[in-house]
């Protein structure tokens, strides 16, 4: 938050007071805590699980003092979700008038993101070493992808070469959005909306505003990048960059993001009469925004033809790579269910046979292909779930269906009353509960918050 | 046909040549058939899968034959479709006046579902002692539900049982629907209609046409009957009728059968202002037709509260239970997957144990719970390839969905387009393959069809 206070400050903003405060909240809280003596030998598996789901949901309460207290969001609830959705990445909004709010707060806003997009445990072992014992059960429950087993000394080792990843790529972006003509503060703004995939803007027409291709792309580009698994990116920047384009999962997620631009772009010639130009580039920008699960707009993606909206409500439960800041079940998990389910058809044929589950040379071993099988079924529980009481508190189908699959992948942005134009305002307080309780599920990836509400989780 | 040609000759009616003809054809056909010399022994995994899906195709376009002769449905693809549709016991109709056609079609019409309830493959068993030998292959490809391996010398007394109770159903909801004052003609095609958990109506309005109180609870009670599997049926009538509602499956089926009940009735009332009683009476009769996907209506449900409209479209998915008459993912692969999932819960937070899947007292083995989640992906996987397609050819978000999950389900009508008070005459011809194509796949579990398709499948 001090950086954002420093911006208030800088521009005498209206909000200095409720940063200051919220600041001196949360430090003293911090102090409290930190004068505990805890024993890091005795944190096992419950106790990283509880410490992560709690640790963000109490993240989420105190990040939402500076919107409460500073008066831009006068309800605990709505400020809730909104800090949520930060955290999460998601960039759902409940606000009308983005415009209207001091600078200061605007940027805490967008700092939810990028702090949520690495991840607050990567960060904070990457950053406080005496966390490091402790940081293995939490980074279990945190970094995203089904195979993500590391041994202890590495979690540190790891969180700071993700770190350095991640701070280099926001340089990088925020530099070229700076060059392509974009003020200094939209191009920390929206390069914290691109890295951590989140997609809180500070427009109210989103990433439209500008209507600038170079700032497009250039935002398509690092969107992208940041869908990609930073592993991958760690061993491309150790100086081995072909990595990149012989990874499995990238290939697939880059075809899947061809392959709907080419069919939305060819619908919306065929349907709405757009020149191939705007086509290509209003689905190539919308498309790498929800497969990525950012959620930035440059057009109302709402208004497009069903075949065009069909295919980003895919994607939305598609999602971006293991191992990225993007949401969604992960293009390594459809791939995996793909081989299941065409492994069953050549069992029947072959009755007899053991046939392994290979990505490209790599066999995948049970364990993980149970999990991967349990996350299917505990994600489309969780959306019926989610979806019936959207449902029964009067939401239409659409708006229904989508305002779920938009949080629990945290995109931000979906379809109906939740369109890009529009926002979660007008949803009910328990609706927003219910979508916050989906955001945090979803950035979790289900095991880690659903472990908690199995009851065998409180019997010893 | 015979029965039909029966019925056309008493009435004199005009379609006498044509079911002459198509008798004619389909007898010649089969008896060139009967003359070849095939050694049943050399029908392994192969043969029986191919048999069985193609056989099912034969069987619609032979049966499509009276339709297209007699001028009732002009167009091959439109009468393909039908018969599709009522030997799956889907129930999806191109017909737009169902009243204006010759008796003997109609009863055609709706013996087409009469004998795809039970099974072709059952039937000829059941009937014909010296497919006995070749029936075990086709058996296993056509007989519902995740357990059906039976031992060879079972399976033509599996199959005569089997035939035993639908017969004894059928005679039953004849006469009480002839009680209940509806004319015999109506009785025999509305059971036929219901046994077969099919829907066709020989009724513009289907059951609505007739507003009768005991109609419909008739109907309601065979659809619920029809909708539980019939090894239970069976042995209720060897004198041990606790087995049905002892058993697990049946319980959760008619439990989530009652909770849609009340949810929809309490969605009428609240936003619609029916009353309790009129709300209670259609929710009943559409959750009964829908959960055992009949496909019958007394109301036009497309026009209910979104609420309702979703929980209908959630029923469509659920399906019935294994074994039975009835489509959809079937009440047991849901409850096996939802144990999968929770037990995913449990090894996070147990990781050493060895957690078995339990229905009941009974525990389902590894290759079981394989196959019922390779089932899950396959659904999903073909659901949203035909969505996709559907959205192609033009259908909106609502109707693309409802027609494939309709069909793919077995259930009839769908929503927006395919609505309970329309049909699927609108429906572009590739959309009207796609979809009987579904039909199949859905009546023939996926793996039969699917596994056709495999590449491997050709491989030696």
């Amino acid at each position: 938050m001090l950086p954002c206070l420093g911006l208030a400050l800088y521009h005498h903003g209206r909000d200095i007071p409720a940063l200051v405060v919220s600041f001196g909240i949360t430090a003293l809280a911090g102090l409290i805590l930190a004068g505990r003596q805890v024993n890091y030998q005795d944190i096992g598996y419950r106790e990283g699980f509880a410490v992560a789901a709690l640790g963000w949901f109490l993240t989420a309460v105190f990040g939402s003092l500076p919107f409460v207290l500073s008066g831009a969001i006068p309800h605990p609830i709505d400020a809730f979700f909104e800090t949520m959705s930060g955290f999460t990445t998601t960039g759902a909004s409940i606000l009308t008038d983005i415009e209207a709010l001091p600078l200061g707060i605007l940027l805490w806003r967008s700092t939810t993101h990028w702090i949520g997009g690495i991840g607050t445990v990567v960060l904070l072992v990457a950053l406080i070493p005496s966390l490091r014992i402790a940081g293995m059960q939490f980074y279990r429950a945190e970094v995203s992808g089904p195979t993500k087993t590391k041994a202890l000394p590495r979690v540190a080792q790891t969180s700071r070469q993700l770190f350095k990843v991640y701070v280099v790529f926001t340089l990088l972006e925020v530099v070229a959005l700076r060059f392509a003509g974009l003020p200094w503060f939209d191009s920390v703004i929206h390069t914290f909306g691109t890295v951590a995939t989140g997609g809180f803007s500070s427009r109210n027409l989103s990433v439209g505003a500008y209507n600038s291709l170079a700032v497009e792309l250039i935002i398509v580009f690092f969107m992208l990048l940041c869908g990609i698994n930073f592993a991958l990116h760690i061993r491309a920047m150790q100086g081995k960059p072909q990595v990149l384009w012989r990874d499995r999962e990238t290939q697939v997620f880059l075809l899947v993001a061809l392959v709907a631009v080419a069919v939305i772009s060819t619908n919306l010639i065929s349907v709405t009469g757009t020149s191939l130009g705007a086509s290509v580039r209003d689905s190539l920008f919308q498309v790498a925004s929800i497969v990525t699960s950012t959620g930035f707009a440059t057009v109302d993606f709402n208004q497009w033809p069903d075949l065009s909206r069909l295919v980003l409500v895919l994607l939305m439960f598609v999602g971006a790579c293991a191992g990225s800041t993007g949401g969604g079940i992960k293009v390594i998990r459809i791939m995996v269910l793909w081989k299941l389910g065409t492994r069953q058809l050549q069992k029947l044929i072959h009755p007899q046979a053991v046939i392994p589950v290979r990505i490209g040379r790599s066999v995948i071993p049970p364990e993980v292909t149970d999990s991967i099988q349990a996350f299917l079924i505990l994600y489309l529980g969780l959306f019926i779930g989610a979806v019936l009481v959207m449902g029964m508190l009067g939401l239409d189908l659409i708006s229904a269906i989508t305002s779920v699959v938009a949080t629990l992948s945290n995109i931000g942005p979906g379809l109906g009353v939740v369109g890009p134009v529009a926002n979660y305002a007008a949803i009910p307080v328990a609706g927003k509960l219910v979508l916050s309780f989906c955001m945090l599920v979803g950035r979790l990836e289900l095991f880690t918050v659903l472990a908690l509400l199995h009851p065998g989780f409180w019997r010893k």
